[in-house]
């Protein structure tokens, strides 16, 4: 058994076969450190302005059952933040959150058995799927259309540094291609997920891992809804409510301590 | 390193030094395993009872925090139920279901170190609590007052079965005493988590695995709920409507994926 | 949104329209709240057996991953019980206990569209998990062949209590056919988590809820190993010989604070 | 019930009042929007790179016990990568990582309740510790001594940022004396949580916070770990080595299923 993540002595602690104290406080960002830990490589300066947006889209979506989980066990063991955290990252899943891996594991299974063209690549991925039944993973939201505006951005800063390769041309074709399939037009936009699953294949990172993306985020958006919840709390008013409504009481008991 | 909880040959199993299937399968009911797997010893018929009253207890409390936290990371990730429950047990804690060690804690320091009479400890932890301005632990109910019925019957439990004994007498005389020092009447009944810390006494397990019982009986408790969740959800409206309001919108924005 | 889960009043505690301390309490083993929990009913005599060995079977495994990750988490955070089995829980998934479910949904599936005899459905089965090249659930074990004997005896009591039904008798149909179609007599008995899954259909519960049943077991079983490690702790040992060891140092570095 | 955190239009997404694709993605980096999240600022040019450093120290330690439990879970439920890391992050509490907690609240009251100079309070703060014979938080370190490297670092950046104020001028000066009532010169420098505790301080971050800076930091390092794992995979061999030894067979059983 080995690892080469992390080792100490007494003066230096060296990560990933670098100084922490020389060669990454004060040089690399947090989001430049993922990277150097998930894949063992420090970013060049463009893979590090993607990457860092790549994990931003994933911090914040507003008052999601994640964050509403994570309040409402921080009410009840406010000295474990860190159990209110894992609370919280337990519900990505199929629902929510976890679609990028689909969606990447889609475009490396298609560059990794074929080399046949964008297009025709898009169309035989889109009729498998409208064949089978299945939703294409990374398309389409129910509040984002035509376009999902966080796609574009993301797209655009690819395109920026280098990173607009062949898995971004051809998730953009399933999405022309689904969208003319079903006769959709501007139903089916390539959403964040699916822009996430397509730029973690440009930087070679395997689909497995593009939920650990989303892992780090969200723990960042946790820690930020619960940083809310010490200054302007809601969860206890959300369990009182709660507890009378479906019990079907017109008040709530007073709170039973339960 | 060395365990003794259980290992397997090709035909038999064995836990704890029983054979699973000769001596336990048809033979111990959960809470008599429990027992088993905590304290090393097959319950007797005495303690088989009161044991699993004690579990019982701990069970199901309705809409509780952390059910409501369960039943929003089950909503985000259907496929991993073990990680909704999870989520639930991370709301165990300082607030809520984690107070029961706090009386064990007492009452096992209290006849640890002195020889007195009952009322004389009990006067002396009671004095000690009040000069620090330090509620006693096991004391008092915002809802079940002037007593609490679980204890009632928990005890009564323990008396037809020769569990009640001097951990059960110590924690009554202190509620008898606090609410004398503190001129509060039916206030400072022994709830129901203090009953359970004298009766983990009684039957010789340490304060710090109270909170264990805690975490089995809510676990069974959670997969109730789950189970009710599956056939009569209320986790997507408990989101939609807190998006809807905390986002000051008057309707809800028809759910963006989180 | 309504839960007929539990509510309280100052004199009395309803759980699933029973009262805690009249009806419960003393009278309801915790294998039996459970059931009422799941199932909303309370279980007669011979159910009562049943699904307690049922839960009795995943309570206790020796050390499994599972048991590990708590133990190791209990030594950084003791402070949390609940965490630690929170950690543990959480691995449970598809290599692990978490198989019953697959086991229950085919068999809830055959006798859902179906009027076929057992033999017939049992070769249908086997036919088609053999053309995907897809391992049936339920079958086969690494260690216990050519039987499980935790089946045998799950089985047993089913048959001594009235519970050995159609879904028992097509597990067991599923079994023979699927030795004599790959020709490997003695190699896939039913195993535990197939006998758990037809037991589950006998009793009425859905698929989606076996999981709980692990979870519910586990749960005990890992507030056992804790016990032990409170006793006996082997967790430090562990985690300094594994950082040992993966560095490729030849002796620990001292416990560098993690 | 109101939240500022974050809400979406068809066009829109708006985080903390900020537009996400137009002023968050390619300009804030990770550190820098967790440093939004959690203060409802965004960090100026010298937040930013001292915030970064903070975070980043937090990161990565080597094969932790919470790394353990991520990967042992993992192994379990490889198709739930969040719940593995929700597990390690478990681990975190009074053991390991969580005491930059401590630091920081010893700070803040210092500050709060006091008008002494700096060295009158580590006087006294060195005193009441040592006459209740509590360590001080923030001090010591079994490995790193005379001085703990990262705090060298972090505090030097500290300096060149305009962030080495009042309370980090504390921290050093309760080091100072406390090795000099104690009489043990270069056995209690300021350790990298202390450092931690204090630039939390410095940047008037709650001390209720600072285990989310952990808990930040942790999951990148835990999401590190696993991606290593899926590489190089050590946790079945840990398991069964561990079982073999804890059962006293010579040879692991062969792998029962857990």
């Amino acid at each position: 058994m080995r690892s080469a993540m992390g080792r100490s002595t007494a003066t230096t602690i060296t990560v990933q076969g670098l100084d922490l104290c020389d060669d990454v406080l004060g040089t690399l960002n947090l989001g430049d450190f993922a990277f150097l830990e998930i894949t063992g490589k420090r970013p060049d300066a463009h893979q590090s302005v993607v990457f860092n947006a790549m994990l931003a889209t994933l911090v914040e979506h507003g008052m999601t059952p994640m964050v509403m989980a994570a309040r409402l066990t921080y009410l009840g063991a406010p000295e474990s933040l860190q159990a209110a955290v894992a609370a919280g990252l337990c519900g990505i899943g199929s629902t929510f959150a976890g679609t990028a891996e689909g969606a990447a594991k889609l475009l490396q299974a298609a560059y990794g058995t074929a080399g046949d063209a964008t297009h025709v690549l898009a169309a035989r991925i889109v009729a498998e799927h409208r064949a089978a039944r299945r939703p294409i993973p990374g398309l389409g939201h129910n509040l984002h259309k035509p376009v999902d505006p966080r796609t574009t951005r993301l797209f655009e800063l690819a395109g920026e540094h280098g990173l607009h390769g062949r898995y971004v041309a051809l998730m953009n074709a399933i999405s022309v291609e689904a969208e003319r399939a079903a006769n959709k037009p501007g139903q089916l936009p390539v959403n964040a997920t699916g822009a996430l699953g397509a730029l973690c294949c440009e930087l070679a990172i395997p689909w497995q891992l593009c939920r650990g993306l989303a892992v780090i985020g969200r723990s960042v958006g946790i820690v930020g809804h619960l940083a809310e919840e010490l200054r302007n709390p809601i969860a206890r008013t959300l369990w009182e409510r709660t507890e009378a409504e479906t019990s079907g009481v017109d008040e709530a008991p007073g709170g039973d301590q339960p």
